[in-house]
């Protein structure tokens, strides 16, 4: 398009942005009018995409990160001819495709979800690493930024991953348009200051006036044309621009325009001015299907393995076996051993240095392009990503998450380095899968299980070493548990994952020396829940005991709960778990301090059996 | 201290971490050794500190950002006279002070807990803006980071968050010894890689050989006499410094040097040098006791009012009545309603942007000097900065954060804005407090109870208004609840908080009209959890029913179960919470899809009533 139809081409943006804002009552124009003259410029004559392939290897990739802006990215669609004037105006209401924030869950177009800032760059280094580094495709990745969202630590995260990466495929746009929700931001329309954070970062810069489409188309073949870095525009633009009595003011982030019909004639009326979008490259298809089952490790039954270490060696495994999958760490591979991987396929490896952020969201952008990653750190710094493990839910992006070094077993290095939240964070994430072995062996399947689940799967590993409980043939299906312990005769059910099976295989072994037979499961799928073999553990022996190394919240014990919240009676019910702040000690110190060791889960079952004699 | 004798003191901090570390079997002593020097000059030449009054108002504040280092700051406090040998060498064992990572729980000198990365920054600047802006005194702020931690993105919140303050009581120190746990980091010994970065964030940077005691004096010197802008030392380190055989080495991260005999022989043995350590400046105490009872706002029975309203205007007058209340917001206090705050008392306001790490990591140094902060923003972007709530926990800090705009009751903005995992995270963290107000008063007499507690305190709070349900003169003790609707004849209780309560409510008299008599509690604290009225609820009614807005996980009907987890028989349970992933559509209309408004309550409390007579 030239000059004069691009500025035409903006205007329409507008119009259509504040018509499907007025029909839905709410949304955010004035934040889509600063950055319509970015966005037309774009669609009309740099971003290569099929829109009735949305699949298609060759598609560049756009990313919405200022989400909010939801009305400017439907628009778009619409003057590409994607969805209808119709749809258009049914912006934000119950069914609409075009919700208040795009999802890919519901559009086939969207990348990954936003509008929680701060994700889309991250995200989007996700993408522009598979198809530098594992497609070699030619496609872009384009990520539009608000200048407000800057203040988010991930965006820097980002940045420094695609300088160091030389991410020369990437560009992100920023909409400076100097006002945040609540009002100015930090550095308003002094572009230069964020153009000297991004050249500290490695990015090349490029700073325009954003309403000037000739700037704009220059600006976007400069990131085009500019190797071996990404390249950021700052766009000089005006929130609410074309409109005066709404342009570059306070107060009015996210709000439907006082008076649309005045605005859109402001505006110049309603156009339908059609985009025909550039065709995406020749691309290859970007990895073969998966070739079968993975000659997982095997250890024989006693054999003493940390299900870190049988994760490490599973996932190289797994590796060998499936090209679609890559491994991702946060610069503690030595510990989480996701180094195994790393070593056996460096190519498919990717280091994220300490930013689990950025460790989380490239995750994200790998699975949008079709890989199955495994992304790993301590488990308690997972919950620097929750945000993004959230937003990942919400984008319904298939991740595998590994925490190591769960729970107070980790030992001397004390409360900061022990996950004891990892379980409750990532039960509640919608449409998770929780996986806690005990074993190498069952750790191996699981690992293996975990490629072909949807949404996120989150696997725990403890650091230290234990017998092997299961042979290597044994099966360990999602939402299934094990019954390690059995009788007719049974008292009580404790119920354990990860360190405290072994812990409650002890326990039922003194108890059983004293004449008390207890049932031990194994409830390493913790989300899904067992629920059958709870509910027959409660039925037959009439109380369960969790025991978790875990804080009490949240993790194990509620899992548990799960099984009786159908409106029939609740067994009799305990929970061992993690209540104080732990300090520094050794392992086994650890879990008695804690209360969660055999002794205290013998104690608690004997004190259950009393109970259940009691009148 | 002169040349000579501070080489010496930083051989006897690296000698001193050598045999800690030998002696717990553990720890980082290589970490330690790189910045030794570092410490030594800072201890003897600089640091302002009495050790015997760690509470002195004039005290400098000094934060280990790079906690594991902890043998280095232990050696120092023994160099200070502090602690002495023989609690040295407890280093990392059952119930010694001296942990893995150090922690104000257990040591006087700790400012914060650290030892997950990238935190230290961050909350040394809430530190420093209480001395810059709050206490107005001479103290100084020195942080000691590792290299490795600059990849956190909230190391660059706190960055832009000193720079854009005029920092210049603070000064990060960064040992740069290019190592970290798994191998080089990005930038290696590249020192003006990272100046770059500061400087773009408006820092004043010195780049140094952290090895010659003389520079590292005269860097100092340099931040101390700098104006208007924090300073960041940039020191070029290495790891093991001193050492031959692990000098400058990988592999050797976070493991007790092999030969720690011949290792201190080559430190040039064990010395006892003695620091006397500058007297702090002369400061007035912080702020005056709280003056008594805030003049809360009051609403009448039945006039409609959202839960944020109330938390801003509550916060206000609190803000009268205690000196010792500050607030701050991620950008959003328009919707959080921190503007009322903000614009009663600007002074002790902090605007933190769309940084929530920086926002609560803030909140948390501004705790650290005794003040009483609250933070808010978004009930779902609390999750960004899980990390730093988990770390808080444990320093043992008390800080009060709300979390607005939760669950799906907002409506069109869709899931990317709905808190439905908080009530999980939040009840996972030790020792945390748990609010949930569905009231105007209720939430005015919470805000306030609040300011009193330990730990962590959470309240969620609510975008749409609903009817005062009390009135301005109710008491609302935390750890307790509301019956709302009881009689004689009742056959389930409903277990209602926030939005749902109104929904409960609603479903009550729908039922009364069918002769159906139903219990309903407001479960306002869910946690601590009134575990009475529950208990009773369940003898009298038989049944509990639970309906909140939060993902099923970890929130309200997991609180409920925490009173039935005595080992005695458990009522009938059943939960209606959000199971699936919201998209965009009116707040009504969310509550219905969701299962939770009071149609679905009505019609589940009628299954279970059905279920009781059931043969």
């Amino acid at each position: 398009m030239d000059t004069a139809e691009l500025i035409e081409l903006g205007q329409q943006l507008r119009v259509d942005s504040v018509r499907a804002s007025a029909a839905a009552g709410s949304g955010h124009p004035t934040s889509s009018m600063s950055a319509a003259d970015l966005m037309a410029v774009l669609l009309a004559n740099h971003l290569r995409y099929d829109f009735d392939r949305p699949a298609h290897p060759g598609n560049d990739r756009f990313v919405l990160s200022k989400g909010h802006a939801s009305p400017l990215l439907y628009s778009a669609y619409k003057a590409a001819g994607a969805v209808d004037d119709e749809e258009l105006l049914s912006f934000r209401r119950l069914g609409s495709r075009l919700e208040g924030h795009p999802t890919p869950r519901r559009l086939p177009w969207v990348e990954t979800a936003t509008g929680s800032l701060g994700q889309g760059l991250p995200v989007g280094v996700g993408i522009a690493l598979s198809g530098k580094r594992l497609e070699h495709t030619g496609y872009r990745v384009w990520v539009l930024c608000g200048d407000s969202e800057l203040a988010e630590g991930s965006v820097w995260e980002a940045a420094e991953h695609a300088g160091h990466e030389h991410l020369d495929n990437l560009t992100a746009i920023v909409d400076v348009n100097r006002l945040g929700q609540r009002g100015p931001t930090r550095h308003g329309h002094d572009l230069n200051a964020w153009a000297r954070r991004f050249q500290a970062f490695g990015w090349h810069t490029v700073e325009i006036d954003g309403h000037d489409v000739d700037a704009v188309d220059r600006a976007y073949g400069e990131a085009v044309s500019t190797k071996g870095q990404p390249t950021v525009i700052l766009a000089r633009t005006l929130k609410g621009r074309g409109v005066e009595s709404v342009q570059d003011r306070e107060g009015l982030h996210g709000k439907p325009l006082p008076d649309a019909d005045a605005a859109i004639e402001e505006l110049g009326g309603v156009r339908d001015l059609r985009v025909r979008v550039h065709e995406p490259a020749d691309a290859r298809t970007l990895h073969s299907v998966p070739t079968g089952r993975p000659d997982l490790p095997r250890w024989d039954k006693g054999e003493e393995a940390a299900t870190r270490d049988a994760y490490g060696k599973a996932l190289a495994a797994l590796g060998d076996a499936r090209e679609d999958v890559v491994a991702l760490d946060g610069e503690v591979s030595d510990s989480t051993r996701a180094e195994v991987f790393a070593k056996a396929h460096p190519e498919r490896f990717f280091e994220c240095y300490i930013a689990e952020q950025q460790l989380v969201a490239a995750a994200v952008g790998l699975a949008a392009r079709g890989w199955v990653p495994y992304a790993s750190t301590f488990a308690a710094f997972l919950t620097r990503a929750h945000d993004f493990v959230r937003m990942a839910a919400v984008s319904g992006a298939g991740i595998n998450l590994v925490g190591s070094h769960a729970g107070t077993a980790i030992g001397q290095d004390g409360p900061s380095q022990m996950g004891l939240e990892d379980l409750a964070m990532f039960r509640a994430v919608h449409g998770s899968t929780v996986l806690y072995p005990c074993d190498p062996n069952q750790t191996a399947a699981l690992v293996a299980a975990m490629a072909d689940l949807d949404g996120v799967r989150y696997l725990r590993t403890s650091r230290g070493a234990a017998p092997a409980l299961y042979g290597p043939d044994e099966e360990f299906p999602v939402g299934g548990s094990k019954v390690l312990r059995s009788s007719g005769r049974d008292r009580v059910t404790i119920v354990a994952a990860g360190v405290t099976v072994h812990e409650a295989l002890k326990a039922a072994d003194a108890l059983a020396g004293e004449g008390v037979a207890v049932r031990v499961i194994d409830l390493y799928s913790v989300k899904p829940v067992d629920r059958d073999t709870l509910r027959r553990a409660a039925e037959e022996t009439g109380c369960l005991l969790s025991v978790e190394d875990h804080h009490e919240q949240g993790g194990l014990g509620d899992a548990v709960l799960d099984a009786f919240l159908d409106g029939r009676p609740a067994p009799r019910l305990a929970r061992l778990a993690v209540r104080t702040m732990p300090g520094s000690a050794g392992p086994d110190e650890q879990l008695h301090a804690a209360g969660i060791d055999a002794e205290s889960i013998a104690a608690s079952a004997r004190l259950l059996v009393e109970q259940s004699i009691a009148p």
